[in-house]
């Protein structure tokens, strides 16, 4: 049984007519269920409510919302729920992001026949960051021109096959959240931030963190196919992203990781990683003022391994 | 429009009361027609024939085939109707291969499922070559001894997102077949042998090539979104690897290509080429007495490159 960790993710931004923030729960649980997920917690302060969900996580400030969600789910539907209550004259933007899957085979929808529902509500432009063959991004925004202010920054690390202790520990039997907590140290890297986390059974964590209009949010699926980890935050990490890469790859130790960075400017950010080569990088200026950057680094191979024998049929 | 280039492929080895080199063309029309493909022309020799098919190719011998099929096709139907003939108490080896395809989304079935149907008729193992997130080869051979020759090697070379003047060429308007074989000039390398070679419209070229027991193939996919070339050849290149590598990469210049060697032998081939790095490297033994080696090979990327705008849905 495979699981797919890679996220399927929607940024929203409204006008200044509406406040996120004032649309009851009720609301937001009935759009999480249309994608197949659920609220599991949340955490809130002036400036946002993170909710935990079965797959990832929501964010709501007043003006916009982020959401993602891995697994088989279909984030598309929620989205079009959201645009069947929130006009699209009321929108200032839709970003909605689908890395390439590691079990394309077992989804439901792909990009392409997100797109075609996504279309019928909003009218954008579809991007594709890489070649199909390899690790890529999917990437549609609205056609409408935004400027967002100048910290609007969003960092999107996914690595890819865990090595070493950390996918030890997180696939061990009956490990405890705290010894998760002990193995990641985030406030180490972002202090004073409030946490909520969720331990899933048999393995499988993810945590929303929150200090003002700052997030950030981990979910680790460890399993032995397919082991990955996603990280975001909207902490401009521009001057000391070094610091925070080494932090978070020594922890995990990924085969391979790739960056999304969404700036209001076109920076292009120093991402040399000791150990890492750089497969592929791109970088595209989006309609809605966003530079995306998006870049794939993995481990150089030095030896030869055995094949991986597949007992039972695993699909 | 996507083609899928990427190839699923099958290997047969029957006993010694059997030889295929007597069965009719009209079964081997047949067992290429439960694929989903048809033979466009065929060339051969007492050892030999090889059928060029409208996706890629068949090479029947005394006691062995290959058969390679690329895009859509069902080549697990062609396996079943070999096998519904040929049962498997005369068969010696199958190996049957499914590499990661380019737009799995679009593929009627996938290497679970096409093993679900094998499983029927032959008992076997699979393996996975790679991680399932990068280049990877799906391999099911039957779980039987067998003790191949000493000369019996296969060399496959799979490239991807060709560059350069070649692929102008190849997806030039009204390109003509000499002007594919001026670019290739395979000649050059293999001496001597028949060619049969096929123009499609409005792009894409295949070749089939015999000379006594050998062959080459080569198998050309162009367009401009997953360009894609195999090369392959039961010629023992060892020792001049590096020879033939370069010009078929100088040629294509690839943005990666893999490497499958099947060889009776365990040896380790050396495939540091100039300019790419090596992703990954696997190495595994096979009950059918095969030493199977996969590499993944890339140019490392030295800037960054706009994003692909995808204009209309294109799937």
């Amino acid at each position: 049984m495979f699981f797919e960790g890679s996220e399927k993710k929607v940024e929203i931004i409204v006008g200044p007519d509406t406040n996120l923030l004032e649309v009851p729960k009720d609301f937001w649980s009935q759009m999480v269920a249309f994608a197949g997920a659920k609220i599991l917690s949340q955490i809130s302060n002036e400036n946002c409510t993170a909710y935990l969900l079965s797959e990832s996580s929501l964010f709501v400030w007043k003006d916009h919302l982020t959401m993602i969600t891995c697994g088989n789910t279909t984030l598309v539907k929620a989205v079009k729920f959201f645009t069947n209550q929130f006009k699209a004259d009321s929108l200032e933007a839709v970003v909605y992001e689908r890395k390439n899957e590691y079990f394309p085979h077992l989804q439901t929808t792909n990009f392409f026949s997100d797109i075609k529902v996504l279309k019928n509500s909003v009218k954008g432009s579809s991007y594709r960051f890489g070649q199909p063959d390899e690790h890529h991004l999917m990437l549609f925004e609205m056609d409408k021109a935004y400027t967002p202010s100048s910290e609007d920054v969003t960092f999107e690390l996914l690595m890819y096959n865990l090595q070493g202790e950390a996918k030890e520990v997180l696939n061990s039997p009956g490990h405890t959240i705290e010894q998760v907590r002990e193995l990641l140290r985030f406030d180490e890297i972002f202090p004073g931030f409030a946490v909520d986390d969720y331990l899933f059974q048999p393995c499988g964590y993810s945590l929303n963190a929150l200090k003002g209009r700052f997030y950030y949010t981990v979910h680790v699926t460890p399993e032995e196919v397919g082991s990955y980890v996603s990280f975001e935050t909207n902490v401009d990490i521009n001057e000391t992203v070094e610091h925070q890469l080494s932090h978070i790859l020594e922890i995990f130790k990924p085969e391979s990781f790739d960056v999304i960075w969404f700036r209001p400017d076109d920076g292009l950010p120093d991402l040399s990683v000791a150990h890492y080569v750089s497969r592929n990088r791109y970088q595209q200026r989006l309609t809605s003022g966003y530079t995306v950057t998006y870049s794939s680094h993995f481990m150089e191979a030095e030896k030869y391994l055995p094949a991986t024998r597949l007992e039972g049929l695993q699909s």
